[in-house]
């Protein structure tokens, strides 16, 4: 008995040795590629977009070239705007750019959330192309830790990808950002190192602790900031660089923290909108889109400055998606379907409007065509020259639009879902396919054909009354499936 | 070095030995758990209950009780119906019902999940009272035994709950059933134990293994049951009841599958609808509905029968919440917003439409006071009797609508939140409240109070607008967590 036990012991014994060294090895591991973990920079294509960039600064270029003014919300949802139908939220400014200018009804965040939607917006290719499809956290943070553990591709914009502000700066524009950054914070990933001369504002969301505000590399408010402060901060920063003297076409890219939350507003608008706190905020972002406007006016180049407004993804907790379903963090229509108004008087008519589905990453291919840029020859963008639809109010070519899914909380990234004028595929995820002895079969769980034009809110497959479209859908779907897996980067 | 690696291996093997002995009677508590659970039955009240019911069969009756048709689908959302506003489908015998009796445009199921929804519905009183608020499995399924081991506190409605067919049996009226019961596969939770004189259906949702019919106790469809010829058994089973010759009022509960997935339509509804398999199957339920009536009218009592259509939660995978926030399992406005039509035109004027918040715990107290029947004297019943209103048009008072959490899913069960004619309030659930030295407090993650009148969607909290309807809505709630706290059951 006494033997037996002792065998039992010392067997038991051997064995969780074993189990130890093995966790501990694992452990090790983990620490090893925390520590360790480094973005990827790729320096053959950094090179490529060297010469690109150099190509660009010897361009002849003419003397009519517009300024542009990005304006991105942080998680403002479709239906937040008058413009787009909020009664609770008073938007005049934003609405007014809306009366003169362009509304877009079918405009898509390249991504559903905030790293990798700005990733889509500055380079005119999908995050996944930049191994960026993620939230990124601050540098030590215990999320990028977490990230780097998983090996997470990268926890900020690499060195090689292209920008628009490195574009319009090789272009010769004059370049300055206001706002939320969150492509990096550290170099070679900085609004600095990355075609910016100058640089206000926050690294990453304002729910990210140290919450400070940088003036270029240098801290200019010190963490905790006082968000109730951030509105005028942000106003004063880009009325600033409206305001003075450019011998030469200038591009401001002002991205705002909110709505995101946590939210704050100065002590005189509180109250002002019937939608509690969020609205108060809103009309806020309205505030300073006016104060934009105004400083254009008054210097005399609102008429030829392409003014846009947008959002980088869907509503979070609070925030209206209008009619469409989900919200921030998901594939579904609320999730990236965000408003988009662009103002330009020199070419767009008063009023304009379009149910074209276009996309954020769309964007860096039409300016490069209205400039006269030629595209990088290393790589491929995925958007698309929309300057004939947008600006001079051609039809729309019939295209299609992709959805990623975002690397964390458990949705694995890779492709969700395409959509084209009218219906989108929608693939199955995170369900049972098959039946079992215990679990009947759920053939209704995708993938699912939706008809956008009749069902925004994503409720009725229509597959099966569609084959057709469904086989052709599904059929992009695996094709853009198949082009990720064989080039990720979209390398020439 | 020998000696240290052998005293090494021997303590380990102890602490390994001790940790085992734990695990193995930590394994043997939960399948001592699982096989010992029983669902609790109180034998006090189940006595209360007796004479209770003999109470009811001895009081005098009147000559011109309505007969009752109450028919509840399974999952179909606020947006699917034609009478509100749904264009891809087509529902003319519930639009009918619509134009003729009366629509709810603030109807809520009492809870978002199926189990607690029917018995919610069926006891008038929230599915906490009854410990019920899960998904029930079947018995011996996996999911079964996890709530078991879970403790869960009831996997079937217990033997005193009172249910509201036990009640009009007990008064009198033939009562039969028709379809989806999920209130428990055993004795003493069959339909025929609970007040119906006869049955055919399926004990739980269509998705669960194995899926038969039966008819009474006995299995009249083996599993897998072709659910293509669900419309058919049923509509043939609901027509037969009414068919028959009644000397007294009858009660038919008409409780549908679907469109709870898996989908099937026969296949001469393929590609009716606008609205894919979903939208035909939808149809071929608004198909059994004209049965019914068709039937209703045959017989004459059409006149003098309410007639109910309504859902037990919001849509799930597919199916329209309408404009609300959310679907099924959620307490979001799109979990328990459904439907409700009631057709009675001996008492109420076509066309008639209320906005007033309406709850299934209504439907029993309702009931009970329409037909002079005395209420339970042990219980609180959570509902209120709102025949004045719903009958007779008389302007409702103003009262709570309560939202409880299902207990499965990681949402831990108990209140969520609560309404009253204009606002909701919504407790902060499963977010952080206080910021840490890595987060920021994130003061816009509730509680919330939205404006329902404004704003169905819920994107816009106004407690800062409106903080005396907040101190009010949050006193509302957190009395009635107390409530439940010291009385759960709700007994007198």
């Amino acid at each position: 008995m006494r033997r037996a036990l002792d065998l039992l012991t010392r067997s038991l014994g051997v064995l969780a040795l074993v189990a130890l060294t093995f966790s501990l090895v694992w452990v090790l591991r983990f620490a090893y590629r925390i520590l360790t973990y480094e973005s990827p920079d790729d320096a053959v294509h950094a090179e490529s977009k060297r010469r690109y960039l150099e190509r660009l600064a010897e361009l002849e270029t003419s003397a009519d070239r517009p300024n542009v003014v990005l304006i991105l919300f942080d998680d403002l949802g479709y239906g937040d705007l008058g413009a787009y139908g909020a009664e609770s939220i008073a938007t005049p400014n934003l609405d007014r750019m809306a009366a003169n200018g362009l509304r877009l009804e079918n405009y898509y965040s390249p991504s559903p959330v905030c790293t990798s939607a700005r990733a889509g917006l500055l380079t005119g290719r999908y995050p996944e192309r930049a191994l960026l499809n993620v939230v990124a956290f601050p540098t030590g943070h215990p999320m990028e830790w977490a990230l780097r553990a998983q090996d997470a591709p990268a926890t900020r914009i690499a060195a090689e990808e292209i920008l628009l502000p490195e574009i319009l700066s090789a272009a010769g524009f004059a370049t300055a950002m206001v706002g939320k950054w969150h492509l990096g914070d550290r170099s070679p990933s900085l609004p600095l190192d990355r075609g910016f001369d100058s640089y206000l504002g926050a690294l990453y969301s304002n729910d990210m602790v140290p919450f400070a505000i940088y003036r270029g590399e240098e801290i200019e408010h010190e963490a905790p900031f006082d968000q109730t402060r951030m509105k005028k901060v942000y106003e004063e920063a880009a009325v600033d660089f409206l305001e003075r003297d450019h011998d030469r076409p200038f591009f401001l890219y002002f991205a705002h923290n909110f709505p995101h939350i946590p939210l704050f507003r100065p002590e005189e608008d509180r109250g002002r909108s019937d939608a509690g706190l969020y609205g108060d905020v809103v009309e806020g972002l309205d505030d300073s889109v006016g104060l934009i406007l105004d400083a254009l006016e008054r210097r005399g180049v609102l008429e030829n400055t392409i003014v846009i407004a947008t959002s980088d993804n869907g509503p979070w907790y609070e925030g209206s998606p209008g009619m469409n379903r989900g919200r921030k963090n998901q594939t579904w229509e609320g999730g990236q379907r965000v408003p988009f108004l662009l103002h330009w008087p020199a070419r767009i008519a008063p009023g304009r409007e379009s149910d074209a589905p276009v996309g954020g990453v769309d964007l860096v291919p039409t300016l490069l065509s209205l400039l006269d840029l030629p595209m990088p020859p290393d790589r491929i963008l995925d958007g698309r020259d929309m300057g004939d639809h947008l600006f001079d109010a051609a039809p729309a070519q019939n295209r299609f639009v992709y959805y990623y899914g975002m690397t964390q909380g458990g949705n694995g990234g890779g492709l969700d879902a395409v959509r084209d004028a009218r219906f989108k595929y929608h693939r199955r995820r995170g369900v049972r396919a098959g039946g079992t002895e215990r679990f009947s079969a759920n053939a209704d769980m995708g993938p699912w054909l939706f008809d956008l034009q009749q069902d925004p809110n994503e409720s009725w497959d229509v597959s099966t009354r569609h084959p057709d479209e469904m086989a052709r859908m599904a059929a992009a779907f695996e094709g853009r499936v198949r082009e990720d897996e064989e080039n990720p980067r979209g390398w020439r």
